[in-house]
């Protein structure tokens, strides 16, 4: 066993390595290449899919998995290599599952999707959308077809993004989440008007001085000058390259210091996770995050739980006051500050919209994909059931398809089955938080004195370390004892909002 | 054959975008990485090297080269398919050569020996470097004896860095460089205190001006923002990264904006090249240089016979006046530009060296490298050597090895072979020059106006436009009817002199 499983570490230790590169190729794509590079990225990157893609499906790959099996069996059901061999089994076999002229038709469907989307986006016209969203979404039930062992054609679109979660474990549980939501925004949202971060944050502060400030914050919560770097990009994102190099994102609007302040907290929480998943996990399978709902609970858990907390607003006031030098609101102090990036406002554009409201747009739209995916709703009653929903939800109504169903990208590039994944997220980092508070009892102290180690070494115990071993119902399960819920998040919510004001204490 | 064909051209596309992949893990690696990066950096260009060498070395590879041959024999033997085999059929039959274990170990010891090199150089104790460099020899004459049909063991290293350049020829061409070198650097060397430059260039001017002056050069000269960067490296290079992004880098010394300005023109020279080789080329195995004595060429044209010359200075005097706003010596003209940027002057050091010593530094490192490598001197005799040769070529003392021997990382990398590529470079471009000048009588009037056209239009016809279809002696054959030869330089460097009037007209 020895030997083929030193095979399985070497093999493992490659794809770890073309994926790496990968990132890179991404990476550099949206922080740093000219404009003129991409199409010939665009080849680089085929090329690099495909002898990813060769190695990963390689026949002998599957053999040595099959003579791993059965001695694998007496092992601890816990241990990296079980779980290494486990996890490349999952990839290998979705991998080879998918013929060569399927996988060539989804990549040229998404890059013509996302064209088309780009196209009726600029114009405000979903019939200029239709088309290949239609494409998409029978794509997509090829695609399902080939795991005929489904219980719901939508949990093999899910299972990319989130191992294992199965449709009928989340229909109810957002289901639960916007029906607790939706009276809570109608009982707080303020007028429709309302600048973000009761603005707050308004300035004018020019780029530089923006991001001396977030640097500095960045400084003090855990990002390392030796191992990390912060660029700008047109959409923040984090990505990890691995051991000793995490980079991160931000966009900088000069009338709003929230933009880069919260956008840097939330790809830094994406980040840490990234660069601390357990050593000896680095060049395997096991060196990735669990799901992209543990990965979002970590980034919103920085920016919103952490970073929209009564504490965190304490320490952080003075030390903008200083790194900003000036424009700040001379009378704003750390209560103010606190019920600022905290102020509910119903909103059109997902991105922009704040804590309370965010699910709702997630909700929204995992509801409405779901039923195009099952057949219940056809592409060309899409914008209408969006309009309705979103007056039903949020209680606003849509005047332009560009401030509608064309907002996002996601669908044109047949990124279907990920939404869902941003709210998961929102949920676990509030159970995570939960079972984070009882173990760190005086977490608040700590945050309001800028001490944030306590905080990070717990996530670095409990939930980096694991990096890719447990997927998300087990991670849960391993923390907190419970199933995934919606009501530790609502329940937080509620506190918060009693907290600022917005909702009254009896409430 | 049209089916070969199309199978050797996908293959040949694939090892491009890896090659290119390849670049720009190293262009990140020395512009961007974060230090800790280093380790996972160095493991996932080992995986990439592993990958695009099996694909280089696949037998099938061989097969289908074997299966094109006699058919391609009836072919243009300029053809781009006849090239493209050519070289594909040179590169894989170099690699199948190597076995794995002694590939392995050059890469270790390279490792080993810049680490050994560091060190020494650090301390300026050649003791500390003597085994790594001795182990590198010892590696060479492993990796020579691959090739036993070689005329000269040389000729192996040689042909790594300058395709079918045999020692024969290069020996009497640098040595009747030398003797035409050292009566006119005995003649025209400047007091040996001299700052570099003449001191012009002193400033001091902060980084984000020295940017936006060469920039501006830069933009003048055909630098296209949106195809191509500049950015800040402490070892200034140029690297392509294919169609549509071209790289390059500077380094910025606030005391010496020449610094910049003339590695900026030389990395322009090199990504010029590298950015216009002829589209059809694009993701093929001509899509690279002929050779880094032709990528020399460029450079060194750029840098020196353009942007050293008597009619850049007079067009780029003002401009510079403007864009660094003041700090250039209030007398100064155009005149005094051109002689101050030619000045004269012994040095010890390679990289400081100006335009008439550098050739004697490389000269030196190519004799005494053969030596060691023919076995007529041993590594321990090296130091007294080199102090010999410097006292007999540049009449300066060597007072510390680490401004002697030890000064250049090439060795220690175990790149044996590599510098007589920088002096043949200059070489070619001033055969390279004579031909344009006669074909562009202009020229002069053209780049005093700003007006580079002619010249870029000249090399991308002539140099550019071919990538690696003709090697360094069939491109000169092509454009000049020579072979290689040492006179045009030397003549176009006294007349330079005689010009600034470091040598008496009459000389």
């Amino acid at each position: 066993m020895g030997d083929d499983l030193a095979q399985l570490r070497v093999r493992a230790a490659e794809l770890a390595d073309l994926h790496g590169v990968t990132g890179l190729l991404h990476w550099d794509q949206h922080t740093t290449m000219p404009p003129a590079g991409g199409a010939t990225r665009a080849e680089r990157l085929a090329t690099l899919d495909a002898v990813t893609h060769a190695r990963l499906t390689d026949p002998a790959l599957g053999r040595l998995l099959d003579a791993l099996e059965p001695r694998l069996r007496d092992e601890d059901p816990d241990s990296n290599d079980v779980r290494l061999a486990r996890r490349l089994r999952r990839d290998h076999e979705k991998a080879v599952r998918i013929p060569a002229e399927l996988s060539a038709e989804l990549t040229r469907a998404a890059s013509l999707g996302q064209e088309a989307w780009l196209d009726a986006h600029q114009a405000g016209d979903f019939g200029r959308f239709r088309d290949a969203l239609e494409r998409q979404v029978e794509l997509r039930h090829r695609y399902v077809a080939l795991f005929g062992e489904a219980e719901h054609p939508y949990d093999v679109l899910l299972d990319d993004y989130e191992p294992g979660m199965r449709t009928a474990e989340v229909v109810p549980v957002l289901a639960e989440l916007r029906d607790g939501l939706v009276p809570l925004v109608q009982a707080t949202a303020g007028p429709d008007e309302e600048p973000r971060n009761a603005g707050v944050f308004a300035g004018p502060w020019d780029v530089a001085t923006q991001r001396h400030a977030v640097l500095d914050v960045l400084g003090a919560i855990g990002y390392d000058p030796d191992a990390w770097r912060l660029d700008p990009a047109p959409h923040p994102f984090a990505m990890g390259m691995g051991p000793g190099d995490t980079r991160i994102t931000t966009r900088y609007d000069e009338h709003d210091f929230g933009m880069a302040l919260y956008s840097v907290l939330h790809e830094f929480g994406h980040g840490l996770y990234d660069a601390r998943h357990a050593p000896e996990l680095a060049r395997t399978t096991l060196d990735a995050p669990a799901s992209l709902a543990v990965h979002e609970s970590q980034s919103r858990m920085w920016e919103n739980l952490v970073g929209r907390g009564r504490p965190f607003c304490v320490w952080v006031l003075p030390r903008l006051r200083e790194t900003l030098g000036g424009g700040l609101p001379p009378g704003l102090d750390a209560d103010g500050l606190f019920r600022a990036v905290n102020a509910v406002s119903r909103s059109l554009i997902r991105v922009e919209a704040d804590e309370t409201t965010y699910n709702l747009h997630v909700v929204l739209r995992f509801e409405l994909e779901l039923a195009l995916i099952d057949g219940t709703l056809a592409v060309d009653d899409l914008p209408a059931a969006w309009n309705a929903r979103m007056l039903s939800d949020l209680g606003v109504e849509v005047a332009d398809d560009r401030e509608g169903v064309l907002q996002d990208i996601h669908w044109g590039m047949g990124a279907i089955g990920y939404f869902a994944t941003y709210t998961l997220g929102n949920l676990v980092a509030a159970q995570l938080w939960r079972r984070l508070r009882a173990d760190v009892p005086d977490l608040d102290a700590a945050i309001e004195t800028g001490d944030f180690a306590p905080l990070r070494e717990w996530l670095g115990e409990h939930v980096h370390r694991h990096g890719r071993k447990f997927d998300t119902r087990e991670l849960l399960a391993r923390v907190t004892g419970e199933g995934l819920s919606p009501q530790p998040f609502l329940g937080y919510l509620r506190a918060k909002l009693k907290d600022t004001g917005a909702l009254p204490p009896g409430a």
